[in-house]
């Protein structure tokens, strides 16, 4: 009955977490096909172990004695914030009937492969039915958790807490109020060249450049490994183990490149969590129960976007590393200038893909799948109705026709593993990188200069500093808040977008 | 409280004990190594989950309730073995005090490291502390477990239940008397030449051959994968996710294959199992709490022995697959014939270290240790006099002096990690690979016609049949009476090393 107590019980939660966390890395990079059935039972009693582990009367009858043990620090200690947090988590878990999570995790795993072959065969008819089971769950989960104005906002709550749909409307207004304008000027733009980017690679050759950017950037691959998957992904096993994935297309390189950059990203993050944090709840999402040192899933989205999109496609980035990649490749881009390359992995276009949108079309891919899944959760829309839904919005945002299931509705992992409410991360996660480049860079000018240099540090220890080594410390906008000022803001994305496309495509 | 509720709940400890399984796999396969130190939590964690499950109340109300729902069934039928399994489980770990267990695995931990150091300065003296000490609570481990006439006979029945001090020495006097005169007569003879096997073999080369070769006897890589480690090892998830592992040195080929089809005939034991068993107990050894199929550590090794020795190095199987072997190294063994290579890979010599013992001497390496360690246990021998007992025995069974601890008693890792009692699962399960491969051929010609023929199907259905199917229902030894006729028999091992020893060293 201590704060000692609490620390290690939650330390076995972590490692419960951390152990599902192995078992699906495994499932996706290693496991034979034959295992997913055992591996969704495994996974599944993993995930209620955590749950009933955290909602044990050992647990509470250590934080009742935490609580009175802290009560003399300040608020925001990671002693109080610790018990803060475990009170919280246990309230919301309490809330949600174990049944109806066992049924989701399992449901989840086995779902992956329905998913899988349907998209195969571009035919959302066959997963259908694990959809709808998929979202009568989650509209089950939304009412046990509770929420004021709409079901969405409680699933949210699990990914991006304090996100509203109310709240996101407005966002989504705004980006759309900025980003429209440039969407259409650019589809009567001239387009830079970038045939040369679908030329042939070399798969080994294209992993080999993926790692060492990845390093390039800080990356720490003692403490970490590239796979490649399907979907690519980053995860963590404590801050000493954070690897990622990436996938490869021989004929178009950038996929395994930004892939790489991307995740490397979310892996600083995990990298650079406080090593005082590792095994506590400031290491571990007690609501969404995954052992994980970022804030929300939307903070975690802002650090590997900004260093895919910020570092990544900037211009003095290949000023700097185009003789990098075409040592990489020898004799495919030789005829290639930096300019050149810097202007081709920035083309802008509407397309069907949400993980191959550019930075410009993504979250037209996000406001779209958000605003679905709102409506499938407040029932306005059937999963029946889905793919007609998401083809009309595509039309409607980026005014394309979806050519078949697979290249539209099928198109992403999410929801065949259960996550519904989580797309909004990506978008906020665009926000945030904009509203924290823009600071670190304005405020330090030591940093773009480096940048100029290819010397990623000093920006890498301003992210770690302001946001990475706090873990689960602060809120998603106390972090925002300590590091640029202000609450989440949209006005720096927008003008860093404005500015980007602006001069690539000399629109007046 | 009941039967189904029983297997739910034993379900669960199967999940912990696979998930710990997949954790180790990815320890020795894929993590790096900074991850260890979490690692070793995660695994601890679920390891004392499993445990804390099976002697659980939850536990005993549905075993209360299995057993008298089963009360009628035949004392041999899967649900009957089931229950009389978990009860007998409960009360193995309950005499077993917490605070025992912690300090063994406390000292595991820390002797580890005591013992790297000692293996590496060649000095027995600086491991002897730890090594008196794990000999101490290895002693009160058998006092708790309990015994009949030696306390060694407690500590083996983890790894092979029914084994005894006292049958051990009449089976290893058996054993001394039919080997020994063939070890002195090869050690007079000449030599087959084997200096083909050392060349300069490429890495890849060799795992594809290892990997053709595994599945060309019958390994199911749908079910399972092939990586490399320092020490080669199987492991399952499941009947449904077998994994093997093999070591390659590009200066030693048979390394890689006969690692390979070893860890083959392990694999095929596990994916044998009857599917109906799958996350039950009789797929779960409750009693050294690893999610395993095989009904013990001897019988496993039977399966790995037989493919490796009594096929794999067959003269039948190089007669067929020497064109295979050429091919998979090009230029290579173009000017080796098939019987060179047979006696080759039989070629048989006095040796130091176990791990790289050949089949006629390696049983001497393991009489040495089970007769130390029963010692050890009994306080017959002390720690401090051990390495003159080492080395005693190793001139007495091979005619060899051992030139320093490193390569005599401080090879194996087993001590430093409080292992004491599996060594002579190594030795039962080559007697139990000949007993079983003498009654399938000599009961059933078809099956060594098949194996001349290349045709492994018959001899592996017949395991399945015999051994495999039957998971952990059956003992070791009703297994062997009812696959052979009778018990343990060491005559059919000691006539078939007696055979191929006599014809490829030409003795009298």
């Amino acid at each position: 009955m201590s704060y000692a107590g609490l620390i290690e019980v939650t330390g076995r939660v972590n490692d419960f977490l951390n152990a599902g966390s192995v078992l699906s890395w495994d499932a996706r990079t290693m496991m034979p096909k034959a295992g997913a059935g055992s591996r969704s039972k495994q996974l599944a009693t993993l995930a209620v172990a955590a749950r009933n582990l955290l909602c044990s009367d050992e647990m509470k009858r250590e934080l009742d004695g935490a609580e009175a043990e802290v009560s003399g620090t300040a608020s925001d200690s990671p002693e109080a914030r610790i018990v803060a947090q475990v009170r919280e988590a246990i309230d919301y878990h309490e809330r949600i009937p174990t049944e109806l999570l066992r049924r989701k995790t399992e449901l989840g795993a086995a779902a992956h492969e329905v998913w899988a072959e349907a998209r195969e065969k571009a035919d959302f008819s066959l997963f259908a039915p694990a959809l709808t089971t998929m979202v009568d769950i989650n509209r089950e989960m939304a009412q046990a958790i509770g929420f004021e104005e709409h079901p969405y906002d409680a699933l949210m709550y699990r990914f991006e807490p304090g996100t509203t749909t109310a709240g996101l409307k407005t966002l989504f207004a705004r980006l759309r109020e900025g980003m429209i304008p440039l969407v259409r000027a650019i589809a009567d733009a001239e387009k830079p060249h970038s045939d040369f980017l679908f030329r042939d690679y070399p798969v080994d050759a294209q992993m080999q450049f993926a790692l060492k950017m990845a390093k390039r950037i800080g990356y720490d691959t003692d403490r970490g490994r590239l796979d490649t998957t399907v979907h690519p992904f980053e995860v963590s096993f404590t801050r000493n183990d954070v690897r990622i994935t990436t996938r490869v297309a021989t004929d178009y390189m950038p996929m395994s490149l930004f892939g790489a950059l991307h995740e490397a990203g979310h892996a600083m993050y995990e990298q650079g969590v406080d090593p005082a944090y590792t095994r506590t709840p400031l290491a571990t999402d007690l609501i969404s129960l995954y052992a994980v040192g970022g804030v929300s899933f939307g903070a975690h989205e802002s650090q590997s976007r900004l260093w895919e999109n910020h570092v990544g496609r900037s211009r003095a980035f290949w000023a700097n590393h185009m003789g990098d990649i075409k040592a990489a490749y020898p004799g495919i881009l030789d005829d290639v200038t930096d300019e050149e390359f810097y202007r081709a992995v920035n083309r802008s276009e509407p397309s069907f893909i949400r993980v191959e949108a550019d930075e410009l079309t993504y979250d037209f891919h996000i406001m779209l799948r958000a605003e679905l899944e709102a409506k499938m959760v407040d029932g306005s829309l059937e999963v029946a109705d889905l793919p007609e839904a998401w083809n009309a919005a595509m039309k409607e945002y980026l005014g394309v026709d979806v050519p078949d299931d697979a290249q539209g509705v099928l198109q992403d992992v999410h929801w065949s593993s259960g996550q519904i409410g989580t797309f909004c991360n990506y978008t906020i996660g665009n926000i945030m990188a904009a509203q924290l480049f823009d600071t670190a860079t304005s405020e330090n000018p030591g940093i773009q200069t480096a940048l100029d240099g290819a010397d990623y540090a000093p920006l890498r220890n301003w992210l770690t500093d302001k946001v990475a080594q706090h873990g689960r410390r602060y809120t998603r906008d106390e972090l925002l808040e300590n590091a640029t000022g202000r609450a989440l803001d949209p006005e720096p994305y927008i003008a860093h977008l404005t500015r980007k496309f602006t001069d690539i495509y000399a629109l007046s």
